[in-house]
């Protein structure tokens, strides 16, 4: 139950078995049987996240190449990072590796950027939220990011929801392009990115390269958009997780999304109680309204962390160290589709003790 | 028996299946676990292919994002291409892509280009082999590229070993870097490339980096470098696929790459002879020294493919068409270590029976 790679969603196994049997593992992805597969993710995926229909979607090897695609073929100049921890950060990094004017508002690990104080000049094109902080477990409010769209309608918003799709009720209608990795929420084996961007995104794109940019080369925009017409990719691809999404998003269709949301509603609302009620731990999130539903943090003394690791390790839960400069002080539980509603009662159950 | 991605090794269903019940697939890549099967991999890899102790192996998504790393990392302006086929030429327009200045020297599908004839410039940093071309089952002899590293000591020699690793046995010492993807003769599912440079590759990427010049991001050589070292990728990587990987190398080991190098040979000849025995085929590659020893190509009159195939099909065997404009008078048939010698002679048979 670690934010990091997660448990496999309930149903993968079963899943990747069948993939074996099929042979999914060695079939050609110039054949019509993996266009199916990809008509088939896609179709889920559109209809798990509520996608509109002026967004394409394209399959990458991470959200890291999510982060270095979507500098290189949105921003010719100049994008704007609202950084409070380390994901965030190695966004607005990898734009400064690009050669991009990395604007950036920052705050400390723990808190969400205020929006109503964000300076972004006129210069900027493409502003890039971090909806779930993995590292720290802060949200930052959809609401925020609609705002700023209000106030700037003609800049590129993006969204990271590696670690809340589809859990997160994100209305893309109003942002521009957003992206997640798999082996969090939907619960996969790691290898595999999913780029969702809007019509302005692809004119964005295009304008770069007509104006001779380097928009990177097999996965640029429109290399992406040539072969997404015919339900293929510009490489060989992970074709064993794309198959694998395809079919946890269908069975998340069917449980429904709604009743995903309600369940993580209320695991979060117990593990945030326990943490509110113990004597040793607190949530690191002080402000409810920026705490995260799939990433719950506790923070407590120094070095005391790895007694409460090693306790509910006894009782057959692996949860998470701090990320980074938190190692030692924080524990972070992943509540994923996948973890069930007495796992996280259980667990819940376990802090309270350590009162 | 496709040459795309081919059937699975003949033990990699069995550790696909060990993977399940180890957990593999949600391991997280900064855990000590993973750091074990990085180093496995590795290890199994190096003494397969004898590589070199100045070579660094780093981990990509396909050997697609091979052409597009190397060119970005090592070369400022120039790179030079030996193209004789669709492959070989992709890598060029990569280049392109990117924005250098890619020269090239082509033959028509079929051949190879003959180094005597090469006029490789003063200003070129890089030249680009294809050893095996994938859609034509065109070879470049080895002594080929090293006569053109005694011609040219300064410039780095890149070599592609897609389809032709580890039954190539290249001399890693008079070439500087050389990739392959797992889908090919390693059996795997796809969604991993491996991608080998020495120290004059690394050196020269530093330089280019020192200048300001962009490298990409988490897979510049200088990221891949930071975490290599510790047995970890910049990104969350196909950590499925790195295990199998390290498996069947292992395997591979276990039987010796010599006892496979020589049933590869008897395999191809057998093939090669029955193309040679058939009335309405013919190997499409005329030179025996140019001859593939994995990807076997046979030629016949136009759009008389289809009963060859749907034949062989009868009797279980699944091979490839022809390649773009080949499509309809080539067959490709791979003779990848996982097919017997038993399943070749009956393919070999088979064509015989057609003439």
């Amino acid at each position: 139950m670690t934010p990091g790679p997660s448990e496999l969603y309930f149903t993968a196994e079963a899943h990747l078995k069948t993939a074996i049997r099929k042979k999914i593992g060695s079939i050609s992805h110039r054949s019509s049987a993996f266009q199916d597969i990809y008509k088939h993710t896609s179709t889920q995926l559109r209809e798990l996240l509520n996608l509109p229909d002026n967004y394409q979607l394209f399959f990458t090897s991470s959200a890291t190449e999510v982060w270095e695609r979507s500098l290189q073929n949105l921003v010719r100049y100049e994008s704007f990072h609202l950084v409070n921890g380390a994901f965030s950060r190695r966004y607005r990094d990898i734009s400064v590796e690009l050669g991009k004017n990395a604007l950036s508002a920052e705050v400390a690990d723990g808190g969400v950027v205020d929006v109503d104080k964000l300076l972004i000049p006129e210069t900027t094109e493409m502003i890039c939220f971090t909806h779930n902080e993995t590292s720290t477990g802060a949200m930052q409010p959809f609401e925020d990011i609609y705002r700023i769209r209000e106030a700037f309608p003609d800049k590129l918003i993006s969204v990271d929801v590696v670690s809340s799709a589809p859990d997160a009720e994100l209305d893309f209608s109003k942002i521009d392009m957003a992206y997640f990795s798999v082996q969090k929420c939907f619960g996969l084996p790691a290898g595999l990115g999913v780029w969702m961007l809007n019509g302005k995104c692809i004119e964005k794109a295009a304008t770069l390269e007509k104006d001779g940019i380097s928009t990177g080369s097999y996965h640029s925009v429109s290399s992406y958009l040539k072969k997404a017409t015919v339900f293929q990719t510009p490489e060989t691809p992970n074709v064993l997780d794309i198959y694998l999404l395809g079919k946890v998003a269908e069975d998340m269709n069917t449980k429904g999304i709604l009743q995903i949301r309600r369940e993580t509603t209320y695991k979060s609302a117990v593990l945030y109680q326990a943490l509110e009620a113990s004597k040793t731990m607190t949530p690191f999130i002080k402000e409810p309204k920026h705490r995260s539903r799939t990433v719950i943090v506790g923070a407590m003394e120094e070095g005391t962390n790895e007694q409460v690791l090693s306790k509910l390790e006894k009782s057959g839960f692996v949860i998470g160290k701090g990320y980074g400069a938190h190692k030692q002080h924080h524990i972070r539980i992943a509540n994923f589709p996948t973890h069930s509603k007495e796992q996280i009662e259980l667990i819940a159950d376990l802090i309270a003790e350590n009162s």
